[in-house]
């Protein structure tokens, strides 16, 4: 088994697990809680249009703020909040989304509040696949670094290390790569981590938007066991 | 005051911290203890016509491993026990030294145990010319992220930081980019640090050369005040 760690590009074949922990990581898995199905779109126009077809809920952002026309922006406190029977949310994000078009193997979607499940789960995929690359992908902020991403998936990456040295019929033999290893020793202080997240330029940002409850949700560990998977444009719950 | 990390190619313009943890930028600090100047050269070759020329000792490695006909290998251990009245030591790599070629800023040498020493002296070096831009560059292995320089920066970005924090004039504004911020995350568990470096890759090939010590040496913390600087093909002690 191999696990490797890259920024916006996958390196696998196998599964990639996408990190957008600063929001919309979060927000899938969230709603994934009240919908049976997230349509991650690249455009707000074709979300717009998308939405009317599936009777959907529209939710989306530019530069952290909510769309014009929209229901709501792409805010897990929002999106945690709502009250509705329909079934479908279409979500449009800066980056999230994105980068999901461009992977070819099985994407997973993985955060702080999520981040013990889907590491399990990516686990248990690889297992019933015969897949042995799981590669943990930063959706960072228009192609850099963003360090709450590095954080949360060094949070991920902990779970399955733990799990590869605890269950060892899962992968025999296993190469967690450097990189990784340094995320998982960068997010092992939650304090600080936490400290440093806050001190950002995304959590200023956030915060000047009026979402810092969005900040203190994004950042809560192991919360939550929904984990999405994406498959032919669309997100649902992986069971 | 802007602080950088960055992988073999500098950002900036004005000063530059080289860091290849395993074994070179030790070596080079510890053989100013001894020698006058430290030459650094991009082939065995021309290491060796140089070595005559200025009556020097000849060291160097490629894959880790002594070059044949060489005084001895690129080793801190070896180096700091070495007894002569020679003052040029001509020392060639296979990662730390070839970088050092393309740098076009002020270039300083860092590692674990001169990262107190070498961060303090970067600041002073920027006061003194109103320099604004300090960024620590890791050799790494053959293009490649290596965990221990990693580290090694994460913990000279830490002293960078601290004596920012602490004495305002120096940077009265200054930005730390979120992945030097990772790095400093990353080293603070001095403990797990060493557990982890001990068992890397490039650990490993060492031990198996017989260079334990080595490692064991380079992971000592601010155990030195040297500090080298590059200039015009020369390293020679920052004073």
């Amino acid at each position: 088994m191999e696990v490797t760690l890259n920024l916006e590009n996958t390196s696998s074949k196998d599964i990639s697990i996408m990190v957008d922990a600063f929001r919309a990581s979060t927000s899938i898995t969230l709603a994934l809680g009240k919908f049976n199905e997230v349509i991650p779109t690249f455009t707000p126009e074709k979300a717009k249009k998308l939405a009317k077809e599936k009777n959907g809920i529209l939710a989306g952002e530019r530069m952290g703020k909510a769309l014009e026309g929209f229901d709501m922006g792409n805010s897990p406190v929002e999106i945690n909040e709502l009250n509705t029977k329909l079934k479908t949310l279409i979500l449009t994000t800066s980056n999230g989304t994105r980068i999901l078009e461009n992977m070819k193997s099985t994407v997973l979607i993985g955060c702080f509040i999520n981040a013990k499940a889907v590491a399990k789960k990516s686990l248990i995929l690889a297992k019933e696949n015969n897949y042995n690359h799981i590669d943990v992908v930063m959706a960072g902020w228009k192609g850099n670094f963003a360090i709450e991403d590095f954080l949360a998936s060094g949070e991920i990456l902990y779970w399955i290390q733990k799990e590869l040295c605890e269950n060892h019929t899962i992968g025999e033999d296993f190469d967690i790569s450097e990189y990784a290893q340094s995320a998982i020793l960068a997010s092992r202080d939650y304090k600080k981590l936490k400290e440093v997240i806050y001190n950002t330029k995304s959590s200023k940002r956030l915060k000047k938007l009026g979402y810092e409850k969005d900040i203190e949700l994004s950042l809560k560990k192991n919360i939550n066991n929904n984990v999405a998977i994406y498959n032919e444009g669309v997100l649902k719950l992986f069971k």
